[in-house]
C-alpha cells in the first residue's frame, strides 16, 4: 500500500463542510489557503534540524535489543551516575582550563601593554595592546569559520532548543566543542566585550553529548561499553547535566546551576533529574576548589586568587529603610527598560549580521576584526577622557596598583595619581566587574568615568554578539549592569545608605533580569557570585521588577535567538488560536503509510523521495479483520532493517525470523545510516518485508477533531516527535494523518490560515 | 442509552482470547481474575478522596461563561498576582504571629519553671513544666479530635498528594486551617518534639485554597470578585505558591521555598509558576524581615532578636583537608542509615497509632497526654544524670545564662556552674538547635550529655509522630541529626580541624538526607538557615551521601506517609508490570455513557446510583451517521444543567436555548451541588436534555491497545482526572472504557492480576 496523498486529499476536500456541517462545530469557520500550505512545508523541509524523540519508541525489536544486551536496572543507573561523574569532571577541568588560559594570555597582553606605558611609548603601547587583541581575535574568528561555525555566539539558546527537541546541525559535534573552548579563550583574551559563560554551557553540553554518545564516530573515537544511552530521552538527560556544569563551572555556583538548568535551559523536567544535576554541579564545586585551592600558591601563573565566590561583597553592611528601597525600586524599573532595549537592539544587530556572515568565511573574519579595532580605540582610547585622580589616602591595597588586576591602574598618570577609566577599560572584564562591585570604595569612580564606560560598554555589547567568535552575554550584561547600578548608587548617596557596592550588585541583577528574564536561578547565581545572603530580599525585588518591565516590550533574549535561528521550538502554553482549530486541521498530506507486510521497493521509494522520520503501519486483510493501525515505523529502524536483509517472496509474517537476527543488527547505527547506504538489489525491490517487528504499537494519537490546542499539550508535555491522527468518524482510513513540531509552529499554522490574526 | 455494562462485559469476555490471537501480542499472556476485580472497585469506591481535574475542560458552557464573565487575559494576569501577593502576605503575617505565640508562651512556661528551681522547690518546679505541657498537648489535641481531625502530622504528605491530584477530605478546609494554626502554636509550646514548619507548609497550603475559592461557602466568608479561579489548575498553583511560601515563612528562607515546592511538593510545574512562586516566598522574606526589624525593639515580648537566618554559623572558618572530608563521608553513610531507620519506625509507628486514633476522640487525648507526660519526664528527668560543669573563663554570653534561651542554664547547679543536658533540653528546640549549632563553643557539651540527649530525642521524634496534634518532621530530624553531628565532631576532634558547629550542621543535613530524600532544596534551606556558603560543597557531599544510603532501604518519609494514608498518588515512573499490559486489561465495568441528547431520567439514576465523576456521550443517528464519541461530561455539569432544567419533550438540540440560559447557571456552584439537592418531577424524568453544549469535546483518549505504561505517562504528564479509552478495530461502540487515577493503582492492577510479581 503506497497511497500516495489520497487520505490527504479526501481530507483536505472535506474540510470545509465537515467543519460548516457538524452541528456543535467550534465557532470559527476555516478556510484553508492551499498555496501558502505548500509553501510553509517546503520552509519546514528547508529548516536544518532534526527533531528528536524524548518519548521512547517502544517496538519488539527494541525490547529483544535491550534483553540481549542484558543491561540490568541497577548498572543502568550506575552508569548514569557514573556518567554524570565524568560529565563533572570534565566541564570542572575545562572550567579550570579556561580560566587559567585565560588570565594568562590577557594578563601577558596587559603586561607588555603597561610596560609601554611606563616609558611613556603610548603610540607602541596602543599597537602592541591593538595588535595583541587583534590577532586573538583573528584567531578565534578563523577557528570559528573555517571549523565549526555553529560555536559562534553563546551557544545557550541551542542547548535550550535541543533540550526542547531540536537538533541543530553539528551544534554538540566534536568539532564545535574544541572550537567553542579555544575560541572562547582568543575571544574574551582579545578583549572583547564578551562573557566564556554562555560557552560554558555550551561546552558541558558537548562534553555530556560527546560522552553520552560513546565518543565520536567521525573521529574514530568510540568506547563500544559507553554506549548504552542510545535513545534521545537518556541523551538529553546528559545534556541537561551538562549545562548545569557549565554554569557551575562559570559562575563556580552549583546550586545556580541546577536552578539554571531547570528555569533555562530545560523543557522537561524531573524530580530524578534534579538530583543528578546536582550530582554534577557538585563535583564541578569540588574540582574548582581543589584546583582554586592548588592556585592560591602561585602554580598557575597569572591566575588569581579568590575562593569558590567571585566577588565577595559580604564585607558590605546590608542596612536598608523606606527611601533606600524607593531608589532600589527605581533602579530596577530602568534596568528593566535599558535591558529590554538591549534584548531590542541585540535582535536587530543579530539580523544584520546574519546577513554579513552569510557572505563566506572571509568576510566573518573581517568583521571580527573591525569590531576588534574599535574595542581596542574604545578601550585604549576613552581612558584619556579621564582626569588623573590623586590616590586616597587609605585603601586597602597600593596605589597605584602594580598587580595585574587590582583597582588603582595609573594609566598616564603621575605617581601618587590613578586613572579611574583605565581601572575598568584595561583589564579583563572579571576584573573590571570586580572593581565595579567592590565596597567601601565609593568615591573611587567619578560619575563621569562611570558614565562613560556605561556608555562603552552598553554599545559595544550590542555590536559584539553575533560576529563569529564564542561569546557569551552573561559578562556584557553584568558589566553594564554593576555600572549603571553603581552610577545610580553615585546619585543616590545623599539620600541612601547603601553601600554602591551593592548598588552595583543590584544594577547587575536588573540589567541581568531585563535581559535574561531568569529570576530564581539569577537570584541564585548573584548569591553564589557575592556570597552575601543578606542582600536576598533586594535582589529578589530588583529581579521581579526588572523582569516585570522587559515582559512588558519582548522576550528574553535567549528566546530571542531562538527565533532568528528559525529553531522550531515548541512553547508550554498553546497560542490562542489554537483552541479554535482541531487537529486534523493543520495535517498537510502527502500522507505515506506502509502496510503491515510491505513490498521492499515502496519503502525504499518512500525513503528516497521524503524526509519523514516516521511512518504509520496500517493491517489490512489478512492480517486483520478490517484495516486498522498497527503502529508507527521510524526511519531509522527501518534501514537497519532493509540492511539485516530479512526479506521473503510472499506476504508472510517473519517476527521470529528478524528477533533472531537482531544481534547482528545493531540499532545504535540507524542514526548514522543514510538511504544511499542501501545496497538493495533490483529483484529485491520486489521481496516482502514484515514491519511488525519494529512498529511501535503504542503511539500517541489523537483524535481528528481534538482541539489542536489540547494536541499541543499532549505533544509537548510528553515530548513526542510523531503524533497519529486518527478518525473520529468509522468506515474511513485508520490514519488521518501525522503531526510532527513544524505542524505546531505558528508560521505553519499562519500560512494555511493567513488570516488568523497573530496576537501576542 | 443506557448501556448497564454492556461494553464492559463484552470486553471481559474477549480479552483472554485476543491477547491470545493477536499476531504481535506484548508477551505476557494475562489471566484475568473477575473476583479481586470486584474486591478492588469496591475498594476504590470507599477512599474518601477525590481526584481533581488538571486539564481544563473545554466545552461550549464554560467557553461562554468565560466569555459572559469578560475577563481578560491582562485581568486574569493580573489577578494570579494579586492573589500571590495575598497569600505572601498572609503566610508571613501568620508564620510572624505563630513563632511570637511559641516563643511567648513556652517562654513563659520556661521562666516559672526556673523560678521554682532556683528556690530549689524541684518537684513543685516538675509538677508546673509537666502541668504546663499537659494543658498545652490538651489544648491541642482537643482542637485535632474534635474540630479537624486532618489537621494533625505534618500536611506536608497531604499538600503533595492534593498537587498531584487527590484532594483527601476536607483537608483544605477553613476549619483545618483554625486548628492547624493554634494547634501547632499549642504543640510546640508543649515541649513536644515537634516542630511548626510541616504545619506551615500546611497553612500557607490552606490559605492559598482559601483565598483560591474566594473564601469559605460553609462559613458564609465569600466574596465574589475573588471568585476567578474555578478551576483545579489555577486552585493548584495557587496551592504551589502557598506550600513555597509556607517553607518560606517556617525558615526564613525564601529560595529554598520555592526549590522545596519544585522538589518535594509539586506534580507539575512550570518556568512561569517558579516565577509566582519565587514571587511569594519573596514578599513572605520582607514582611518577616520588617516584622523581626521591628521585633528586635523588644516590641514581641520574649520573642527573640535574629535576623534573616535563624543559625548564623559564618563565624566558624571553613577550612577542610581530607582526613576531614572522610570524616564527613562517614557521617553522611551512618546518618542515612540512622534517617532511614527513623523512617522505617515512624512507619510502624504510625500505623499502630492509627489503630489506635480509630477507636474514638477521648482515646486520641489520652494518647496525646501520655506521650506529653513522657516528654515531659524526659526532659526534667534527664538533665539530673549530667553533672555540673564549671563555667568557661571566656564566654561572649553570661554563664550561666539568665536569658530565656542562652547556651549556659544553670538548673541544679551552683553558681559559676552549668548543667549541659539542661540547654539542650529545657529551651524551646529553636534553642536547642542553636546551642547544638554554635559555634567555638567545642568543649561545652559533653559526649555522654550528647549521647543522652540523642537518643532521647531521636526516640521522642519517632513515637511523637502520628499523634493527634499538628506535627513538623523538620524541627525532630534537625535537633537529633545535629545532637549526632555534634557526637561525631567531638569524636574526630583529634583528626579534624573542622569546628563541631559545623559538624552539628553536617549531622542535621545527614539526617534530613537519609528522611526527607531532598537534595537541591535542602541544601539551600541549610544554607538560608546558616549564611555559610563556603561549607556548600560540604553539605552537598553529605546530602548526596545520606540520600543515597537511605533509598537503598526505603522511600522518603512523605511518600511513606502518602502510602499508609491511602492516597492514589501518580508516580512519575509506571511500575515495570504496565509495560506488559494494555489500557483495555485495566478497564473496569460498568461502562456508563450518555446520548448526545438523553432521557433526564437515565441521568438521574446514573448520578444517584454511581459515584462516577465523568461520563461520555455519544452521538447516534439521526444526529450521526453511525455511533461516534461526542465528548466527556463532568457530573458537575450535568447537576448545574439538570439543575437549570432546560428540558424538551423530544430529542432535539436545544444548544441556543441553553447557551442563552448560561447567565443564570453558575458553574462555581457545581462542585456544592449535589444529585439530592436536584428537585425533578416525575414527568419532567422522561423529557430529554441536551448534553452538547457540556460535553468536552477533546477529551484525551487512548486506543485499548496502547500500553498502560505509555497510558499512565499521558495521564500523569498532562494531568487528567479521566481518559477515555477507544476501541482499535471498527464497527464496535465507540468508547471502550474510562480510566481514572485509581485504575494505575499498583493495588488495582495487582488485584486484577494477582500473579504479577510486584517487584520494586
Amino acid at each position: 500500500m503506497y497511497n500516495n496523498g489520497s487520505i490527504a486529499d479526501v481530507e483536505t476536500d472535506d474540510v470545509e463542510s465537515e467543519v460548516g456541517e457538524s452541528m456543535y462545530s467550534r465557532p470559527l469557520l476555516i478556510k484553508r489557503s492551499n498555496t501558502t500550505s505548500q509553501i510553509a512545508i517546503v520552509g519546514a523541509n528547508v529548516c536544518p534540524v532534526e527533531s528528536l524523540d524524548y518519548e521512547n519508541p517502544e517496538n519488539d525489536l527494541v525490547n529483544e535489543d535491550l534483553r540481549l544486551r542484558k543491561i540490568q536496572v541497577f548498572q543502568y543507573v550506575l552508569l548514569k551516575w557514573a556518567f554524570a561523574l565524568i560529565i563533572g569532571l570534565s566541564t570542572g577541568l575545562v572550567g579550570i582550563f579556561s580560566n587559567i588560559a585565560v588570565e594568562n594570555i590577557a594578563g601577558f597582553k596587559l603586561l607588555l601593554t603597561r610596560e609601554f606605558m611606563q616609558k611613556h611609548e603610548y603610540y607602541k603601547a596602543f599597537i602592541v595592546y591593538a595588535g595583541c587583541n587583534l590577532g586573538l581575535a583573528a584567531s578565534a574568528a578563523a577557528l570559528c569559520a573555517f571549523i565549526a561555525p555553529s560555536a559562534a555566539g553563546s551557544g545557550i539558546p541551542e542547548v535550550k532548543a535541543y533540550l526542547n527537541g531540536v537538533d541543530a546541525y553539528s551544534i554538540l559535534a566534536p568539532s564545535t566543542l574544541f572550537v567553542k573552548i579555544f575560541g572562547s579563550i582568543f575571544g574574551v583574551s582579545a578583549g572583547f566585550v564578551v562573557g566564556k559563560e554562555g560557552p560554558m554551557v555550551h561546552t558541558g553540553s558537548c562534553i555530556a553529548s560527546l560522552i553520552g554518545q560513546g565518543g565520536s564516530r567521525k573521529y574514530g573515537l568510540t568506547w563500544r561499553w559507553l554506549r548504552y544511552f542510545k535513545n534521545d530521552r537518556d541523551r538529553r538527560d546528559l545534556i541537561t547535566c551538562g549545562a548545569a556544569a557549565g554554569v557551575a563551572a562559570a559562575f563556580r555556583a552549583p546550586v545556580g546551576g541546577v536552578l539554571f538548568a531547570l528555569e533555562e535551559a530545560a523543557s522537561w523536567w524531573r524530580s530524578a533529574l534534579l538530583w543528578r544535576t546536582f550530582f554534577t554541579t557538585a563535583v564541578v564545586a569540588i574540582v574548582l576548589r581543589g584546583f582554586i585551592q592548588l592556585c592560591s600558591s602561585g602554580n598557575c601563573g597569572l591566575f588569581g586568587e579568590g575562593g569558590l565566590i567571585m566577588y565577595d561583597i559580604s564585607a558590605a553592611k546590608v542596612v536598608y529603610s523606606a527611601p533606600d528601597i524607593l531608589a532600589v525600586m527605581l533602579l530596577g524599573v530602568i534596568g528593566g527598560l535599558l535591558g529590554s532595549l538591549y534584548n531590542y537592539l541585540v535582535d536587530k544587530v543579530l539580523r544584520t549580521y546574519s546577513i554579513i556572515n552569510e557572505k563566506g568565511a572571509a568576510v566573518k573574519i573581517l568583521l571580527v576584526i573591525t569590531i576588534s579595532l574599535l574595542t581596542s580605540i574604545c578601550s585604549y582610547g576613552l581612558p584619556w577622557l579621564a582626569a588623573c585622580i590623586p590616590c586616597p589616602d587609605k585603601v586597602s591595597t597600593s596605589c597605584p596598583n602594580t598587580d595585574v588586576s587590582g583597582n588603582y591602574k595609573s594609566f598616564q598618570c603621575p605617581p601618587g595619581h590613578y586613572n579611574d577609566l583605565a581601572s575598568l577599560f584595561l583589564n579583563t572584564n572579571d576584573d573590571a566587574i570586580r572593581n565595579l562591585l567592590s565596597t567601601d570604595t565609593a568615591k573611587e569612580f567619578y560619575i563621569s568615568s562611570l558614565l562613560i564606560f556605561f556608555g562603552a560598554v552598553y554599545f559595544l555589547g550590542i555590536i559584539t554578539y553575533g560576529i563569529a567568535i564564542p561569546s557569551g552575554l552573561f559578562i556584557p550584561v553584568i558589566l553594564a549592569g554593576s555600572c549603571y547600578g553603581r552610577l545610580i548608587g553615585r546619585l543616590f548617596e545623599p539620600v541612601s545608605k547603601l553601600d554602591v557596592g551593592l548598588f552595583s550588585l543590584l544594577g547587575a541583577a536588573s540589567f541581568l533580569g531585563g535581559t535574561m528574564r531568569m529570576t530564581v536561578s539569577l537570584c541564585v547565581i548573584l548569591l553564589e557570585l557575592t556570597n552575601d545572603l543578606l542582600v536576598l530580599p533586594l535582589v529578589m525585588l530588583v529581579l521581579l521588577i526588572s523582569k516585570t518591565m522587559g515582559d512588558m516590550f519582548n522576550k528574553g533574549v535567549y528566546d530571542q535567538i531562538v527565533k532568528i535561528k528559525g529553531l522550531p521550538y515548541m512553547e508550554a502554553h498553546p497560542e490562542h488560536y489554537m483552541k479554535n482549530l482541531v487537529a486534523r486541521d493543520v495535517v498537510t498530506g502527502p500522507l505515506i503509510s506502509f502496510c503491515g507486510v510491505e513490498r521492499v521497493g515502496n519503502i525504499v521509494h518512500a525513503l528516497r523521495n521524503t524526509g519523514h522520520n516516521g511512518f504509520p503501519v496500517v493491517d489490512e486483510p489478512p492480517f486483520s479483520d478490517a484495516p486498522e493501525l498497527c503502529g508507527l515505523v521510524l526511519r531509522s529502524h527501518l534501514l537497519v532493517l532493509l540492511k539485516g536483509k530479512i526479506f521473503s517472496r510472499d506476504r508472510v509474517l517473519a517476527r521470529n525470523k528478524i528477533l533472531h537476527k537482531i544481534a547482528e543488527l545493531d540499532f545504535a547505527k540507524g542514526k548514522g545510516l543514510n538511504v544511499e547506504d542501501l545496497d538493495i538489489k533490483e529483484e529485491e525491490m520486489d521481496m516482502h518485508v514484515d514491519l511488525h517487528p519494529i512498529a511501535n504499537t503504542s503511539p500517541y494519537a489523537v483524535v481528528e477533531t481534538m482541539s489542536l490546542a489540547k494536541a499541543a499539550i499532549l505533544f509537548r508535555e510528553v515530548g513526542l516527535r510523531h503524533m497519529v491522527v486518527i478518525p473520529k468518524s468509522q468506515g474511513r482510513s485508520p490514519v488521518v494523518g501525522i503531526l510532527t513540531r513544524h505542524d505546531f509552529m505558528p508560521e505553519h499554522i499562519l500560512g494555511l490560515y493567513p488570516h488568523i490574526r497573530y496576537r501576542k
